[in-house]
């Protein structure tokens, strides 16, 4: 059988009844496929529902609360502080980004923090929440220790993304969402799976020396046996791995230290933080939402916006190059012809996704083989 | 003659002297005194009194105006938004950043922008005053362009630096200040005067192509011929450069497109905006602050971020390494270093300040001769 591609709809609504079936009401359930669903619609399939087997395992190990309420700790005019309880990320990270969209709306800006979480899918989706109310949001969240600070051979930060999403008039959105490595995870299994060399530079050994060795890396950073991602910018300081290990640091403060979650090596922990406990994996979350009308006003804003975008967009091009592109521009490309085309699945994850449906009854929807 | 040594407050003394002879009242004079002196304390030469002549040349051309006072145009509970009426962005930044830090104490979360500033000195400056009323403390600003954009060759965006200083208890406190891009340009300087070639992917010619020959970059970037400075992550996407690119993009989304000051190539433009105006550069700035208290509160806030400080530094050395560094250490050490041997400066950035003096009138003061 070859890959496959399945209607947008579709694949949210078969998401949606596996999480019902492991327990989650129907809002919530929705919501989790919604952000998985979204990140294979925008060619983002590293946080697509390729990763539907990770949160069933989730739920199952009892890591993953699946009936759990996010609950609001504290909060004022401009800030929430949200409790997770070890629901799903998507869930908290959703309910906590409306309420901080809505605050913003009120004061001009607010923030809000979440401990107690889980993986909430693609970091992009809750700046693009705020982005789509005429906001600029923030999205920030720590992550499993997989990067190696300067100087380090040990992996004592996440891959921390940062996405900030900002809305236009006449062009594509502004959204920037990356991880502060130099790359994710997802790249390294990519040229393990084909067998081949990693260019030099994004990570290193278990010795702290760089590696072109894909399967080397995956193995020690599955065994914690040292070495791993290096962040942005590199090997030592030349090219400024300084300042990605920063950027990566920077993620942890505002989403592990000043929200009460776990950070660096605790995060997704496989060990329980306290006896008896499940290993909870208490990720923390960072939203913030700016509302442009406290500043050039909304209207005037998406026009600069366009005209900042129009100039670097029309800039010229390197000898060999087309096109410069603007964060979030190839995404939407994607956006428009998966929802058309449908979304392309490769074999491993459907198979592992009809997998699930059929322990839980949850038929696999209608696809076309894909060329 | 060599290297001296002078003291820091002798230094921050005749700076201010100097500015008060250019027509800065006495406040403004020993912020903007202060602000580039303890640049250079913190071994940060480049944002240091090094700058003087382009601050005197700036008044005396009428792009700073000396006596402007930054004006509050719109401010709420949780922001305020300042015209800078082309003042010493020193003044326009240090007035509204005590202002965020005084509304962030009141609401937990405070934002300011600022437009028709000028060049403000080193980004870490204003954090650090919220980090030391024991806030976590942003400060961005946009600036000339010298920035290549990925598959591009015409440098259409700042080297726009972002700090974020927060407080600790028993560590240094968190001070991240770095350029967006691979390097700042006064390393390219550094290479040039060496007459060394530079490392690969920090820069790029008229034709988009890597160059290490700073010589030809330099006057590339000065005569506005093409090429420019690489965004961190360098060269392509293979190792990350469209993040850096984005990171510098989000820099001037949040300092210049918000703020309603000069974006892009207008920044720091040789052309005036209107006929018959002077070409001010209308630099724009934009400041964040956060009280832990909102959140963990801040006692157990700075025990947490001591926390995480101690795993990443124990945290095992690469090989051939000894030691991991925490984002600002270096610069306080420089810095107790520094308060008691005296700050460096080279013979030539001595002569230039001792010229400078001498034409207003104004001594250089005491200073021994270094080795």
């Amino acid at each position: 059988m070859a890959n496959i591609r399945v209607a947008f709809d579709d694949l949210v609504e078969f998401s949606k009844q596996v999480f019902m079936k492991m327990g989650l009401n129907e809002t919530d359930a929705f919501i989790s496929a919604d952000v998985l669903v979204r990140a294979d619609l925008r060619g983002i399939s590293s946080h697509g529902v390729q990763r539907l087997g990770r949160y069933y395992n989730g739920i199952k190990d009892g890591i993953i609360i699946p009936d759990a309420r996010p609950e609001v700790v504290k909060e004022g005019g401009a800030f929430i502080w949200v409790d997770a309880h070890h629901s799903m990320g998507q869930v908290a990270a959703h309910e906590t980004m409306e309420k901080v969209i809505e605050k913003a709306k009120q004061s001009g800006i607010a923030v809000g923090t979440v401990y107690n979480s889980n993986h909430y899918g693609y970091a992009g989706h809750y700046a693009i929440m705020a982005m789509e109310e005429g906001l600029l949001g923030f999205s920030l969240t720590n992550s499993a220790p997989l990067v190696v600070p300067t100087f380090g051979k040990e992996a004592v930060l996440g891959t921390n993304p940062i996405s900030l999403a900002a809305p236009t008039k006449r062009n594509r959105p502004f959204v920037l969402d990356f991880a502060t490595s130099v790359v994710a995870r997802g790249k390294i299994e990519m040229y393990n799976k084909k067998g081949e060399k990693m260019p030099e530079n994004w990570a290193v050994d278990e010795e702290g020396k760089v590696s072109t060795d894909p399967a080397r890396i995956l193995k020690n950073l599955a065994e914690r046996l040292g070495g791993g991602i290096l962040p942005l910018g590199g090997v030592g300081e030349t090219y400024g791995g300084h300042k990605g290990y920063g950027m990566s640091f920077l993620v942890d403060i505002l989403s592990g230290v000043l929200s009460g979650a776990n950070f660096s090596i605790k995060v997704a922990s496989k060990k329980p933080a306290k006896e008896g406990e499940k290993p909870y994996h208490n990720v923390g979350h960072f939203f913030l939402a700016i509302d442009p009308e406290i500043f050039v006003g909304r209207e005037e804003f998406m026009e600069r916006l366009d005209e900042i975008i129009d100039i670097i967009k029309n800039s010229e091009k390197a000898k060999g190059q087309d096109r410069i592109y603007i964060h979030g521009e190839k995404e939407f490309e994607k956006m428009d012809e998966y929802m058309k085309e449908g979304i392309p699945l490769i074999e491993r994850v459907y198979l592992d996704m009809k997998k699930i449906g059929d322990s839980l009854g949850v038929p696999f929807p209608e696809f076309r083989e894909d060329k």
